[in-house]
């Protein structure tokens, strides 16, 4: 591969918020406990305050700046394009950069919309074809005890699934005079609780079972209407729902149920898995993130649910870190993507999740709304059937 | 008040088994915990087979045996009439007991359909008004933790409930060739999971938050459609959920996700019912009875779900017992059912949950029937709107 | 056997405060639940005060009541004595009743000293030798979960035991201001926590290890020395000790560590076993007296303390009571001993724990006690040796 | 102040095993998150082997390397240096440092002998009259929630602290066929788990209680006396304990218990705190280290441990990293260390915890042993009283 020169991969990061922060600290790190087949390089990190943009350079350790996403795009010392920016610039930018050749990493949901995202799972496709490669943020398949969820399911440790539960609760619009932020626009993020939250739940559930989702019913509230602007000058509306609860069936014939909101008081990022099979259950919690439960049917009396440390060397990712029961946290999650991402690239394979992926779970979203306001009424998602 | 004679009132119980022992066992031990205005005496067990409720009532501590319920209704040595058969005789023999002058204590779901429960409650408002007194036995809310909880609600401690979230899940149908049981007969139990636990679910989270529920969409599911029938002589035919999920709305804006299932492998009585509200949160697990978790949200940067061991003497019910941490069991509940029950009677107040109550349990359970054979569609419930 | 008539076996009982209580409700309830050889007849009742001993009589289910204890013990109703007294009788009613041809279930610790401990045990061993039986009450034995433990030590799950850790944390004294009781005054009591609940931890890890100790090393502590008298008027000297604390050896070579106190702010029966072993660990909590922690470390990455839900029809005691998940409570252990009790009688043969097994306790409690006197110096244990 | 040039201050670390990697870590990424007064540069870092320490330069990003910790120690380019090596070597590395006015951060145990710790805290306090800092690396004061207990116990949260309980749980040895290494050899090591694991109960309690341990009473063991060597070529003699229990006192009149072990099969990285005072309660466990629980005497019969996630940007430390519920890991405490030893050396304060309070963990580890060797007689640690 022709990557960068001396062993390096050029980064163009857009956007520096939090997302920002924590990719930042992802391409600095990878290769200090990971072996890469080439380091990345934080080339050019992009914003639109030249200001701002330059003070988290500097404090992230990006080399230079740039205000126009379209040169970060296109700059030379850029073969890898991030982008963290809200869901409303993600088709522009991904596609944009998809076509200069650029491989591209972007945030979840993949696009604020069906067709956005339509577009841009065709993108990567043509991409794919010319060895441009793609894949959609969704760094929870990087949590060690997800993908090794993952792995007791293929290797058949629960049976075929009958049931997913998957909850997604934080609680920081709990407080009615919490402010306004791009998250409660519509015009922004597309969605509310759904897309910033039920999104994780649906990609996460989808690649844990293996299958898609086929049909929703749903219903979606918004408890809190208006809020204290940014600047605290007043009142604004907010656009999106507060919660979003939804039952779906797999196509394998699994139920599942769903709920996102931010407004479960006390619960600050419990997003939580339950999947029982006709041998064994798995359960999973991200506020205690390194462990995972697991349920063996076959161990008659002496069954129940295991606290599993996910923190062996034997599991994934976790040979690189520190010793057994050493805790992981959550930018660790963003690093394992950096490798897996690099890795894809330098072994000219496509990575997961794809945009097709993102593409899926966006299908699922739009569902969840069409179902939310038609009265609850089960509504299929296209290309669910298996 | 007249009851029985030389402090003594006289209970007939129709049905000797799962309930019927539980129910046995309440009536026996009440008085030697609780102070009784009167004391329960176990007159006569009702049953179809001489041969086995001579044998249960021997072991059971009841004086005599009935095989005819109208006997036992009629019986002068009868002032209770308890009901532990399955759901589709409830209305016959409540109706009658009633109209016999009898106070009637009946088992959960109250009835198979709508109709009947209908009736049954139509029943128990004509037998209040001359004294006579009912009550549905769903026990649960004889839990310390969960009295102790809506005492929490009431107190206004957790302010206005914004989410509900409630599963009930146990896995004894997981083996596809578990046999047959009256419990998987629609003509019987009515339905399966949805009325034998989702009943628990509706009727506890309507007295927590105090309301009613308004509408659901639903979903159900019939896992294992043909099972060994009991004497293993060939197959029978399923024809009942498995599994019931659906999605509610409170009279109060809450929003509530609800699910009963018998396939969720590894969890064996696993309900669980969690509260959101604008001040604080509850959350509560059968196979932890003696827990309740209370999220104050006024505790700033210590707040925390603080797991309360619901065994103080201050606690409900609990001053009976033993001292602080030492635990109470399931039978408990019932124990505490029938303290209740002879109080109110002895009082001359009606007891709750009355059949009403029993009646708006059973809406919701039609609703959701209706929701899930009409594609989810969100589906009203009489009586629900406040 | 010639027990009782008719199938009964008269029971007199020695106390009726809480230790009363529980013990009433096992002798009126076991038949109930277990298939029992002999039915108890709760025959006597005995107490100093002939008012609250007859009320106490009614509550609890007496037929008779006695204010003279030898006159209970030698009474041609009584086959069996119960001794629920402070520790400071405990000698003189056994052996007199042991002596009069009863059988003795006397309640922990045996005794308050060695030497008395030592007498109660030769009684037993002379009265085994003609077909009478005695017991001392280390209910926590009879805990579904400490009996199932106990038996996957003796299949070898856990192969060769290193550590054993043992706390019992209540916190009923952490109030200052809490007054006297006889549990406070050596005269009575014996010791503090050491003899009420040091010594359930003694006995219940030699129980569950197979082994006695050899040696301890030990501190106690008083926090409190005076404390107002029960009845308001004064204040009394605290004589004996609020917390000990105790590093011990058993037979076999594991080492082990062990704390009582009533001081630990929080904790309301917090009785915590841990063995770990060279194949696995168990671990138990008596706050969640139905779960057992079991480590298995044959299963490789997989492994994981598992928490079993010790409530299946399998698990030891449990098919008496009721379908999986559906919790049993403290006074279950009680019936448990009774149960035993009973059936070993019937059958001719000696129950367990012993006389010898409560001598052994107290051989460890009082070198506890005098390691602390001696500046914790290691003190052996007269016949720990195996 | 004079540190460096152009804001950066230049560090030289000896050793690049285990510690080696997550100190590198730490150096790196400290001013990535947080504002440190001046930028560490990781300038040269030591090791014996010049192949494998130029391996680790570059993985870890180090400038140079050096094989003469002398050298290093002296070299213009290093005004701070970090010890990294086993404990043999820590005073003369330290000493020497500190003599050539370097700032020194030690990894703990601070040394293998009080007698080596007494040569370094008296360096330690002549270089500290001259502005040179030094701190030993206990980094467990650095995870947030054991920094918020502090925090509540100096607020007077807890009261009068009556009990302290402490494990450190881990299991690596546990397999007899675990193969040698430098920590299992008395020469480097010192002790085994005792000076390991056990260091670190020691500091934590110390720290959170606010008050030194004036005694102990011990127990040590050594499990499995021959191991494969590491290159196994043979069987070597285990010269450390495997475990080592002891009991203690507080200076304020807390008792206490201790047990560090490396055979508590089924806990990986165990360490447990739980501190009883007579308002409330505390407990740590590091396998959850993102939570603390706190019990609240105050609270009445709505009393119960709070979970607290102490991932709230008010908790010490967390502002600089993730959201609520967002999980920290292990290396963010070294992160957090290297944070306050960089602002001390800027401030011109000395940090903590000093090598005042190491010798003073070494003093109460050389009395365990002491008193472990003295048939576990009571053994004062000098200094110990208040």
């Amino acid at each position: 591969m022709t990557e960068g020169s001396g062993g390096t991969i050029g980064v163009g990061m857009v956007g520096h918020a939090f997302m920002g922060a924590v990719h930042s600290h992802a391409w600095r790190s990878a290769h200090r406990f990971f072996d890469l087949p080439v380091v990345p390089h934080l080339a050019v990190l992009g914003g639109r305050d030249l200001g701002r943009t330059k003070a988290a350079a500097a404090k992230f350790g990006w080399a230079s700046v740039q205000t126009d996403w379209r040169e970060l795009v296109n700059s030379p010392d850029v073969q890898v394009v991030d982008i963290c920016t809200p869901g409303d610039s993600h088709a522009e930018i991904a596609i944009a950069a998809l076509a200069a050749g650029k491989h591209v990493l972007c945030e979840k949901p993949l696009a604020n919309t069906v067709e956005e995202a339509e577009r841009m799972a065709e993108a990567a496709a043509d991409a794919s074809a010319k060895g441009v490669r793609s894949m959609v943020a969704f760094n929870y398949r990087r949590v060690p005890a997800i993908a090794y969820a993952r792995k007791l399911i293929t290797d058949g440790r629960i049976g075929t699934v009958r049931h997913v539960r998957a909850v997604y609760l934080q609680d920081w619009l709990s407080d009615e005079q919490a402010p306004m932020t791009w998250r409660l626009r519509k015009d922004t993020a597309g969605s509310g609780a759904l897309g910033d939250l039920g999104a994780h739940l649906v990609d996460a559930t989808q690649y844990l079972v293996g299958e898609p989702l086929t049909g929703v019913s749903a219903v979606t509230n918004t408890f809190v209407h208006r809020r204290p602007t940014e600047d605290g000058g007043g009142l604004d509306d907010v656009t999106v729902d507060d919660a979003a609860l939804f039952l779906g069936r797999f196509a394998g014939g699994a139920v599942a149920s769903y709920e996102a909101t931010r407004f479960a008081l006390g619960r600050k990022n419990g997003m939580r898995v339950e999947v029982n099979g006709s041998k064994g259950s798995l359960a999973f919690d991200f506020e205690s993130m390194n462990e995972l439960s697991f349920y063996d049917g076959a161990e008659g009396d002496a069954a129940g649910f295991r606290r599993i440390l996910v923190t062996e060397p034997t599991h994934p990712y976790v040979g690189a870190w520190w010793p057994p029961g050493h805790i992981l946290g959550y930018e660790h999650t963003f690093t394992h993507e950096v490798v897996d991402f690099v890795r894809a690239i330098a072994e000219g394979v496509d990575p997961s999740p794809s945009f097709a992926d993102g593409l899926r779970v966006q299908r699922v979203l739009a569902a969840v709304e069409q179902s939310a306001n038609d009265r609850s009424t089960w509504t299929d998602i296209p290309g669910g059937a298996s």
